[in-house]
């Protein structure tokens, strides 16, 4: 289950624009890949150095910095002083427990989002922070791991086909954030499924093994929706604003981004919504069952109970008891259970608990 | 029950504007019908091609085509592509997954809603999307599949009696989201009286079936206010908005319908305010029958347990127990133990138990 | 109880403005009254026709025309279309199932309102459609069936004291809506009477029968709620907006009229409230209860299951148990017992169980 | 506790403006005190009548008129009539069943406000509702009964020290606010008190005198609320609004009241919010109660009934039992039951419910 | 745990502007701190008297008073007079229990914020008010007690490096302000880890200790969200309001400070979700626990309680009773208690209670 909160507390009394990074400890390489390309020409360089990448930077064509690896903090720092960054800026992209948030400076848009994953061996939606920056001519983007969505992104890119090569880097940054959000798609089914199973067990049986899968899912959607949320305040001003460096053609894009950002949060509360029905079919359904528990109880004891003090009645030892020498004494008595348990029979069956 | 959420995630990571089917799938055949209309004639042609249905887009009369089936998606394509519709308009046509929104481009209108259909053998209600694109001088309208509410609608453009001839397309594209939010009623009441039929078992005898039916009334009704929600925004800004597309006349209907949009909110709202008040009603009568079963077995228990006790205390073997041998011991116990379960009775009527 | 939604689908699919009366089905006869006055003369008319009725509309004094029954659609219908009514206003007064509104057209102010009625007979609240007109020198009042909260009005009128004769049409309906309003203050009143009943039963003794009180009460809130929320909106652009047929001396009531409203539903807020803390109340309660109940039957079992045991013990019937020869065996058994027992209700008194 | 509404139905019809007193039925008599001062004088009239008070309202000094009962109608309306109060503010006066509210006319500002007093010996919260009108040189406050938090204002006035006696009557009517709204501390204190106390009954022993207190807090808290909340708007509007009778060197004194306002409503928040977190609480004690005291019988029973079945077993009178016959029959069965208890206990402890 | 309510009730009554400290009584020494500085030099003094601080009050350099014990009122009112401040924020300052607010003057800023403590000792988090006075060349910080969040400012300013001593006064008061809300990251990693461990107890094994613990940091919740949620207000006004005294270039340092507060108001919300999920969990988990002890005691009664009945039967002394001399009769009942025994148990097991 996802942490509650890490270790952002090292940070405290630092002065600002400290060069520290805060969050998990990692221990991933530093990987640095580099798409420099323009309409009819691309070059892509995988694994090189900080220097390297920064070298591809030139006129008349756009560049993807992709960097795997944010705890590496002077690489970071080294391509950030290159580009103009302002230091809270690098404070911002090294600090990974942020909510999505967007900033306009004069030369660039900073922006923070939450890539989630779908961890199929612990079987849970694990969330990295994408953050990315987008100039006049480059876009740079910082992941804390290697893995991510944009592998189609690159085989446009590399293809050559569509608008990507002749549309500019806010282009690029779209399809970027593109990939991301509709991964949520596929984060949003899988916890449908999840939610039908769910469903299934609560109308058929529910264990307190459905229980725990409720809870954790009520979980996994509290820490899913807070990544999300922010979104549609941070592309709605994306789309919105008039930010220079977000050219008109790529608005009409961004808006079919923000109605998948809108379709998205409405499913997650959708699923809020679910599951606090689910909650609250689930206690019922254990009223249910101990009302059911009860009453078997209760039958039995009251059927059994009555009868056992008869019998034990004429258990009793005393010298004078006329009915112990009747003839048919045991008989009779054996007919009186009989009528007793039809009687008991016939209520219970009356109160429907039959 | 309504599947959570259908195969969105194929989608994932194309180009914008692909175009590909997302959603359910489905084998019906595609179906074109075509009215082409003025003030004082009517041509209707069902089940043509694509072809055939575009060259009846002429000067000078109102062309209304619907198409049945937007899972072809080739015939969406060909048909936008007529009509210089954008891309990401057709790739949203072909998603079935979206919320009701609204676009206003400059040459035409496009909008999504969702049609409910309550389908009596499964007893339920499904949600079907429909999106209608308004021209100058034309309106289509794509459906998932056969069977609509338009029924009517067809039939006054057959008599051409009323506005609905004269008042061209806009007033077209009113009728048909009219009739659409009509049915809300229908769906509305059928709700209704599930509604009731849960009441009134809930205040007469509520068992465990009725849990499930709250339940599931409770599912279905998130999944159509998810439908509805939006609406209200999305008719509002076809009233609101200075849109080119929308007559000054027609607005005055469109007002019409936002009223009954808003009343179809309300009472959906009120809905689930009353499902909330029975799910706590549902709990609070599983707690009293609880205590129903609970007080007769402590009844029995409190009255018999004792008694056998003091049976069983004049059922042992030692030899000398003197009371064993008086005259009238055996009596005098039963008396005792008549007094006892009196005593218990007369306790549990002050209790208000009995 | 208010059902909850009564045949408003039989519209579905009609053209728009089409004359159809929808809402319960009615069997009460046509009523037509008119006030004809002026600040010095007054002439009323009772169960007159509607050319009657219209033949009073005349320059120079006001005319107040009162229908009960709009199933009686020709009636509605002739009324309008003198008066100058829009088709789509017509169709709204035929309507009895809408939520309050106001439309202002060029000509006349259509209002819509729930005049709230307290059935003495069935013990619950009844809410009748009330449409009103306002033109120039006119108000024409609509309601669902004879018996309203205007008598006093009519009085005022008689009498001709006051403003009422001299203020014009427009003070006339603020008077009608200020006794409807007023009324809900009655409405409210025994709402209150009824939660001290259900608050006095939930501290002394909650049955279930209490329960179903409290949920019916809790239905009643709901739709009582759903009549007045609207009204907020509706009374505020009544005083608020420039409406040419509301004179300024006459904004200074509707302000008030405005006041009375927020408090009648900061009252039902208020209510609800209330009645959500007593639904927590019940369910503590029942758990209370069964506690008690289970602590009832536990000390009986524990005290009296062991002594059962014992006396079973030496109901054994082997041949060498050396105890049951004892010269005092019994009476030490017996001495036992007491000491167990003594033990037990030690236990429980330390528990504050007892 | 608070009643739930009173006999504000009494008005229902009577013309706007109707000069009739609407609240709980009152016996105290009326009792007039006037304040009349200037910075270097200051007379103080008590008990006198409404003539001798009318009669100190005289150019170059201010005057404050308090009146203690406003069930006194005639003499509300000769002091209201005086002032050339409009006979809805007059009405309004009259009317004790208020929200709080702020009008300003031309010639004056009329205020309702909630003074809060604590009973000491039903040990519960009172309201009464304080009206207060602002003239150019004048300040009327009505109250519904004698006792009231001003006396502190009273003896400033006296004593004449500070700013007082120089700040004209918008500075005094500051003062009145302020004491009444300083005094919700006193009962927001005493509720803090009895918060605390609820809180170690819940956390050591909760019965259901505890549920009892908690709902009677709980009710108590939705009528201060009641009174409060409105108030935020009320003193905003004094503060914000240019209200010509406010001068701007009193404002900055009303921004202070708005943020003691403020403070008592998240105050009050934050109570609510605790309470409805004490409920869980107290729903979860008792089940986790009903819990222990199911354990106890579970234990008991299930030790001692199979047991008793082994008892009961060779009680049985069959002629032939081999095992009645062995030596160390009846040792053996002890060994045997004791070995099942020891099992039992066991299983308990395994299950951690010893 | 924090109280509910300090003694703010002293006040009431008294004249706006009195000059009397409210709150927790107090008995901590004064303790004055002044660093005077410019960008290449600084003075620190400890320990010293009201008189000397305020000597240090010169043209040329920045002055940075930090006084601890606000209960000291001549102190507070000495330093307050020397820098022109209004007797209302003077009467603010002395008032340890508002909330965190703003306030604007024309020759400075007066700012309220509530600086959260852990206290390793009793486990828990208290809040201390911090009042700060940002003036042209001085900032005056008022604390409650020594112990704070400033060493590592204090640090900066002496080792000169930096921003920190050429940025001015605002620049000052935003590090204190960042200090203060960087520390509640600390507290929020603390109640994280709370979370945790309740979360794992929850679904191990969820005593009534876990209850307590749940319940107790609901509460801490509650008190702290009290101190942060008005903070997002404040510091946005920093940001935002075109304040004389903040310098564009600090504007940018109080933009990263709001982001901050966002983030923690958002994990403040996310805790109270998590906690209000737990509160159900917690709930049905008991519900669960109870179902299990009822099954015990149900599957031990209802196979024993027939059987001790069967013995019991056998046990009678009857004259003629046929089955006692029936030569197997004593091998048959056991066969029959053993068949009846297996069929309870696979009752059981197709119930799936066993």
């Amino acid at each position: 289950m996802a942490k509650y909160f890490k270790n952002t507390s090292s940070k405290v009394g630092l002065p600002p624009g400290s060069i520290r990074y805060v969050g998990k400890t990692r221990e991933e390489p530093l990987r640095i890949c580099v798409f420099e390309y323009s309409e009819d020409h691309l070059e892509e360089y995988t694994n090189i150095t900080v220097e390297e990448a920064l070298s591809y930077h030139r006129q008349g064509s756009f560049l993807w910095i992709n960097m795997d690896g944010v705890h590496h903090v002077d690489a970071v720092q080294q391509i950030c002083t290159h580009f103009g960054i302002h230091p809270l800026t690098i404070e911002d992209i090294l600090s990974t427990e942020q909510r999505p948030k967007l900033e306009d400076s004069e030369t660039y848009i900073y922006m923070v989002l939450k890539m989630l994953e779908f961890d199929p061996i612990k079987g849970n939606v694990t969330a990295e922070q994408i953050s990315m920056i987008l100039g006049e001519n480059f876009v740079i983007s910082f992941q804390e791991r290697p893995g991510d969505t944009f592998e189609q992104v690159r085989n446009r890119l590399r293809q050559g086909k569509g608008r990507i090569r002749k549309s500019g880097a806010d282009y690029l940054m779209y399809t970027l954030i593109d990939t991301i959000i509709d991964y949520y798609y596929v984060i949003l089914e899988n916890f449908g499924d999840k939610l039908e199973t769910i469903e299934e067990d609560l109308l058929v049986d529910a264990s307190s093994r459905t229980l725990t899968s409720l809870y954790n899912l009520k979980r996994e959607m509290v820490s899913v929706r807070r990544s999300i949320w922010p979104l549609r305040e941070v592309i709605n001003r994306l789309e919105r604003d008039e930010l220079k460096l977000i050219k008109k053609e790529t608005r009409i894009f961004l808006r079919d981004v923000y109605d998948h950002t809108i379709q998205v949060i409405d499913t997650v509360e959708t699923y809020r919504d679910v599951l606090s029905s689910m909650v609250d079919l689930y206690q019922s359904t254990i009223g249910n069952k101990m009302n059911a528990v009860m009453k078997v109880l209760t039958i039995i004891s009251t059927i059994f109970i009555p009868l056992t003090f008869v019998a034990g009645l004429y258990g009793m030892n005393f010298e004078y008891m006329p009915e112990l020498n009747w003839r048919y004494g045991y008989f009779t008595v054996l007919g009186i259970m009989f009528l007793m348990s039809l009687m008991m029979i016939y209520l219970f069956k009356k109160k429907k608990w039959l």
